[in-house]
């Protein structure tokens, strides 16, 4: 077994009202260490285990909670920013014996329902985010397993291109969340098993109910890791497979990072405020609007130029703030139910930088840059509040920007001028990177996914690039769901966004979840819409989560006592 | 408004103890008629509102419940078999004003969380059966929509090839579970909105928000329904929409159909007998065992003779026992959670009837045969139960038989002779038949999904066409999880069988809806397994089912109290 009860047990989990913070920096991590050499980095998991996010759990064992995963995050994202030199990063744990014993289950055990789906929301989003560094960043993982690798921790594992595992008696993977939790191995977990290392089902079932996992040629035999090394040659072991793995990389060799400094951000009562981002909410309507500020100044004249700019390039910032006003709503903001996208500034500066980001499309940076709005607008895919654009004058939505649109459940237009207003009329002008760039989870592209039925409207699309369209324009072609004059606009929206905090929030979520993604499946829709969905149905069972229920009780002594009822 | 509260209300329901029976027959219908015309059909649904399968409510409107939909299954299987001439079946109601209102709501409100969904997986295995009909056996459906098609009145619609809607001011299509009942349109509703009507994201979100539904154009406009057409004309389109369908078809002009004739089957406190199955059920350890009895006589030597047996013919008799088997324990033995899967016979005689089906593979008959067995086994697939197989000495897994084990979440084969036995030892032969004829809802076959790994371990599996494999065979290729001699087998399958009943049914439940579909996703596979789990999720929250919730609240007068937190 992987990890003994009496050590996780501890005083119950204290939900507190204190903001969840997504930012933070290597200089004030307490679980995570980084190591660099070259083009291989050491990505060190050494849980604090007096540093869980609330109070009521201790994080035994490199167990983890939110907080954890939120440096797991941040490092990564330096890794991609910071490091354009680092091909390879080695996953490893900074403890003996245990590599990682995945989530706290007394933290799981003592959080709110919200709280455990938005936990496995952004540990699903990070996991899926290394994946998409090894697949488009040329940043690839290794995971290095000594010791035990349980639950989320083998997940973990399981989002690196590699998983060696230490022969030594001792290391074994396993998810042995069914037999001692009765919840799902569910950050990915058995999406991974199956589909991406494509264990054979039933020794995927077997594996599942194994409590004290597999180790050794077994593990390697059942695919479950990729080489099993004696203690004595682990090191050289990993050493090599990093070389390889660095040599199947692109990134640059003699690249010089940029620096992630710190968001400009501050609180209010309703606000948050960021250099181009400022978000106001309305608690009372059940909704925050979120406001984009469109750059204040032409982009830079060169590639090496952008690079000065570094973490204040425009296009840059813009997507740190947005990836935080969200993720800030998300957690901290419960009852607000809609988010109302808006934007203003000069769309001709936005379609510059579009230019000038498709112009270096093969700068390092740049494409980190593409990358990262790309995981941002799939963050806001899978955000499980209403989405809608209100697309005004004076605003934007042009390229990257006019994206966000098309990631809403609704948009909508005004149409023509609005009294006594001399801003622009509204417009939105796509750009080449609206066609391709940014795939949606479902591996096409967010017009590709709203035309399923009309493919030859993603062309006459496309033949407008460059060109402002009006909302006459938007209407026809269909860009927006509706477009309204002066004497209608105000009560139209008015009247969406009161019907629509008038719905039960969780109808909502599941009528969202299943809307957005249609077309293909991939690994990563199925992570999010089956795999998910599954775990949020257990994570109200009974048989998990009531008084008697394994994850209650888990620790105990007392086993859980389980309605045999088959649904 | 599709249909008024208060029309709805009465007492509420009563959960018996009644077993719910499966079968039935036209004479007995008491919610649909048919109507045959040479190559076109009348499907009419004419709901009974006295005749609700169980006590407690009525069903007003054309709305349905399980009862309803076990007579519409029912007949769609006799169209099928009895009626190769029917090329098109045309949907209709029987009643004025309205087309169906979907499924009841007092029935939903009064419903336990498992006859939910259990209620809900069969009427979508019904429905994807419409649209296997459809592609596979030449059968087409199209739905003539007078009066208002509302939720799954409206899914039962979106089941069909075309969709034809009255323009008369009254007839509409809608989803309005959102608004009215905080609950999905989950019986592959949201799924075929976009993903078969590929209706744009937007028009769809607002579609499952307007109440009162869209008519007219604008249903046309929004890809809802295929025509709309003024009441004076209505019939002749439709009889010109089935014209031009049946011209699609390619089902014999002049066959004679077979009678589907009652099965023989007797129920004990423990046992279900049929002819070819016999099943056992130990509720103490939770387990059923599922005997199939090889056939008793060579195939007909022809695929006259083959038609002249008719139902009597083995495949076809055995695939309608093993479907009624699997739906009765489904529905009536809820603690039942894992199902045992057995077979005693001569492999030999099983092969020889696959090879008539093979040679035969044009014939009318022996298509719905095959198409009926691939429909089973999917069913197999989709139930919540843990699915094991144990392939004993003297077992016929051959074939089409041999396809059961592939469905299975294990399979444990005994090596060599058990001491004092002479029965043949244990062996599986595979044939063509589990080359492509028995795709899974993925799309691939069983042995493709079990082998996404290793593709080449399908490639072996078939050069070994004919040849009964040993258990040392099957392990090695990986046909089955493990083979035991006489030593271990009975330890092993005991210490399994009780493992499993020790797990918590839920969390079986999610692992197992997990780990059976690996590869490529489907409409099918969505409505399975993305928005079915949604759909679970929500038929436990309290805006949906709690004492203030909308499916209790509904019919009340008073409005659904809902606790606004996203999730």
């Amino acid at each position: 077994m992987t990890y003994n009860a009496s050590e996780l047990s501890g005083t119950s989990v204290t939900q507190t009202a204190r903001r969840i913070d997504f930012q933070c920096s290597p200089e004030g991590y307490r679980h995570w260490k980084l190591r660099f050499a070259g083009e291989v980095a050491e990505l060190i998991m050494d849980v604090d285990e007096t540093a869980g996010l609330v109070p009521g759990y201790q994080l035994k064992l490199n167990s983890y909670d939110l907080g954890v995963d939120i440096e797991l995050a941040d490092a990564l994202q330096r890794l991609r920013f910071e490091h354009p030199e680092v091909k390879v990063v080695i996953l490893k744990s900074g403890k003996d014996k245990v590599f990682c014993a995945g989530a706290n289950i007394r933290m799981l055990a003592g959080s709110a329902h919200s709280h455990k789906v938005n936990f496995c929301k952004f540990t699903n989003e990070t996991r899926n985010g290394m994946e998409d560094s090894s697949e488009h960043s040329g940043q690839k993982f290794l995971c290095a397993v000594k010791g035990t690798a349980a639950g989320g921790g083998y997940e973990l594992a399981l989002s690196c291109d590699r998983i060696l595992l230490a022969d030594d008696g001792n290391s074994t993977v396993s998810l042995p969340e069914i037999p001692l939790l009765a919840v799902l191995p569910g950050t990915g977990g058995l999406t991974r098993v199956t589909d991406k290392r494509k264990v054979r089902r039933d020794r995927a079932d077997a594996f599942c109910t194994i409590e004290e996992g597999v180790k050794g040629k077994r593990a390697v035999e059942w695919r479950l890791v990729d080489q099993c090394i004696p203690n004595s040659k682990f090191d050289a072991a990993v050493a090599a497979a990093a070389k390889a793995l660095a040599d199947t990389s692109d990134r640059p060799a003699d690249a010089k990072g940029i620096q992630l400094t710190p968001l400009a951000r501050s609180f209010a009562e309703t606000t948050v405020t960021y250099s181009a981002v400022s978000v106001e909410i309305d608690r009372t309507g059940r909704r925050a609007t979120i406001l984009i500020q469109g750059p204040t100044s032409p982009p830079p004249a060169s590639a090496a130029a952008m690079h000065a700019q570094g973490a204040d390039f425009y296009p840059l910032r813009l997507a740190r703030e947005l990836d935080d006003a969200i993720l800030h709503l998300r957690s901290n903001e419960l009852s607000v139910g809609t988010l109302i996208f808006k934007s203003q500034g000069d769309a001709a500066q936005v379609l510059a930088y579009d230019a000038l980001l498709a112009a270096n499309a093969s700068d390092w940076l740049v494409r980190e840059i593409l990358n990262n709005w790309k995981r941002v607008l799939k963050r806001i895919d899978v955000t499980s509040r209403s989405l809608v654009s209100l697309i005004e004058p004076g605003s934007c939505f042009a390229g990257t920007l006019a994206e966000i649109i098309f990631a809403c459940d609704r948009a909508y237009m005004f149409a023509g001028k609005m009294k006594g207003d001399n801003r622009p009329d509204a417009r939105i002008t796509l750009t080449e990177l609206n066609f391709g760039r940014y795939p949606m989870s479902n591996g096409i592209t967010r017009l590709q996914t709203r035309f399923l039925g009309e493919p030859e409207s993603v062309t006459k699309a496309e033949a407008t690039t460059g060109k402002p369209l009006d909302a006459t324009d938007c209407a026809t072609i269909g860009l927006v769901t509706e477009a309204f004059d002066e004497v209608d606009w105000a009560d139209e929206v008015r009247i969406f966004l009161e019907e629509r905090a008038s719905f039960s929030a969780d109808g909502l979520t599941g009528l969202e979840a299943n809307l957005r993604f249609a077309g293909p499946e991939t690994m990563e829709t199925k992570i999010f819409g089956r795999l998910t969905a599954w775990q949020n149905w257990i994570f109200q069972r009974p048989n998990a989560v009531g008084a008697d229920g394994a994850l209650k009780r888990y620790g105990t002594g007392v086993k859980a006592d389980f309605n045999p009822e088959r649904v």
